[in-house]
């Protein structure tokens, strides 16, 4: 059997819980792609997971990571949509933080001419989730204004960039002066620090008045509250984590009266049907953004898989602008 | 100054709060009609505005109720739509309680044919709400169930049947065993007496334990986290009223999980433009139905403007099942 090395946490912790195993390499199945990883990108998923916050799926693997960049390598029976060697950027409900992984054919894309695989290993989880919530289920559209908690994280700097590029106005929030900053070159137009300025207040008045239309939340607890009072008439919430929890009292009057429509969802647990169609409008809508250069994912920092600790330390410590990128040339133990 | 009989609530209260006064009649402005009023259907906002506790819009008078059935008496400049003795029924946002009213003219509908001005004054506010929360927000799809709250409402019973009508399953809560035979009979499929029975367990039971894909709520208060609990993965709850009010201690993580789409509309508040897209949409899709004799609006009692105390008592008591309609002929101050 051959073998791989891949990262496990089989006790809840901290970065120290992440264990580089050996694993068999996973042989493609009906309709799926055997992938050479060459990266992979660290979600926030992936800590609540490594903390036994966010268990796998069922069906899913325990090796940790849910997207990958790398080449064509297998292709399983009745898959068709690519060949060995080509480059190909994916999301897996599990099993990115490996040598090998394999995907379903309609859950990859190819990579972008001129884009680097380390690039593209920072693409699917992220552009995926902004796709899904920002333009799907919040359905922004050219000349309103969105309101982004976590501006100079990956969704953050994601949904920045996309929705600049589509029209609409980008007002963000940020927990630093300095982070204020580096979404406004990312292409904010507005940075609220929310530890010493009332984002509801402040958000109010860079739209005047009126609120904005579109409120992409991972924060929940008490911005729940928050958002649903910021938000414009006709105005739309996606809730896409809760790094503060689900629970508040909650008045949720401004539902009604604004007409509001508050919704949720996670990108994991989502059947591969579904994911597949994500895909392909991902392909339509942002790959040729991409294409042009235009968009073209932040990766604050990358890690050889071998220290893939040091990699889930910088996003427990909160100083990254972009994404933590894993690579995994250089680790083999074939 | 032509005159005519209307109803307003000076001061909040009971039934004895309406009074029957004289006013002038109104005058059709731009793209408006002036339609003598035969018929008016009794609504909840009217009970919330007579008690003081729902205002009229800026811009609405203080004559109450919200939809009419009668017949065009005059067009006012470039109203195109409808002739001199047309039969229409149209929502306004004030000022259906009275002798005559003026609508703008896209938010007025043709009666259908074989439809009594009585039936038709029962449609506006109820059919309009139906479709905008059932079929377009919540997307109520054939083959889905939908759960409504207040089965024996004006809005749960018209909900039924158009949810029948397109091939839903329709299960309703009411406050007695009565109340759920009156709304098997009216199409329901499952008639949960929530007085009795647990509706979470008994609509998780309905549904093969999957719950209901849609969620109509107009009870808000401790209704809200059962109605997140209940929903279906990929469901929707469309809130239309809280009376029991807007605000509790809520766990908001089935959102997430479930991938859910909570909205929240009044009729009332929208401004005549999105008023009018409705009013084309139902135009399209309800009309016709109706014209079939499908879906006729459930008439549970009527009541000459002279007796709208009576009218609203019966409200207040909660005993009817469909539509209470005021008719308007034998009142006359001309």
């Amino acid at each position: 059997m051959r073998m791989m090395k891949a990262v496990v946490a089989p006790q809840p912790g901290g970065p120290e819980a992440l264990q580089l195993v050996e694993r068999p390499r996973p042989v493609p199945g009906e309709g799926e792609v055997l992938v050479l990883v060459h990266a992979a990108g660290v979600n926030r998923p992936d800590v609540m997971q490594r903390m036994g916050a966010y268990p796998p799926p069922p069906g899913a693997g325990d090796i940790l990571g849910l997207e990958i960049a790398g080449t064509v390598e297998e292709v399983g029976a009745g898959a068709a949509r690519f060949v060995p060697g080509d480059k190909v950027m994916a999301l897996v409900a599990s099993g990115a933080y490996a040598q090998w992984a394999v995907v379903h054919e309609t859950n990859a894309l190819p990579v972008p001419d001129g884009m680097s695989l380390v690039e593209a290993g920072a693409v699917p989880e992220t552009y995926f989730t902004v796709w899904s919530n920002v333009f799907e289920r919040a359905a922004l559209k050219p000349g309103e204004t969105i309101l982004l908690h976590g501006g100079t994280s990956g969704i953050g700097t994601t949904a920045t960039m996309l929705a600049k590029a589509l029209g609409s106005t980008v007002i963000v929030t940020c927990g630093s002066d300095d982070k204020c900053d580096a979404a406004l070159k990312v292409g904010a137009d507005v940075a609220i620090n929310y530890k010493t300025t009332d984002f509801v207040e402040a958000a109010r008045k860079a739209t005047g008045g009126k609120g904005p239309e579109v409120v992409v939340d991972m924060v929940g607890g008490p911005y729940m509250q928050r958002n649903l009072d910021v938000v414009a008439v006709d105005g739309r919430i996606a809730q896409i984590a809760y790094q503060q929890g689900a629970e508040a009292h909650l008045d949720t009057l401004p539902l009604l009266i604004k007409r509001l429509t508050w919704t949720g969802s996670t990108l994991r647990a989502r059947p591969v049907e579904m994911k597949a169609r994500l895909a392909g409008a991902v392909e339509e809508h942002v790959l040729p953004l991409l294409a042009k250069g235009v968009a073209r994912p932040l990766v604050d920092s990358t890690f050889a898989l071998d220290d893939v600790r040091s990699a889930h330390q910088r996003m427990d410590d909160g100083l990254h602008v972009g994404k933590i990128v894993l690579t995994m040339q250089e680790a083999s133990v074939d």
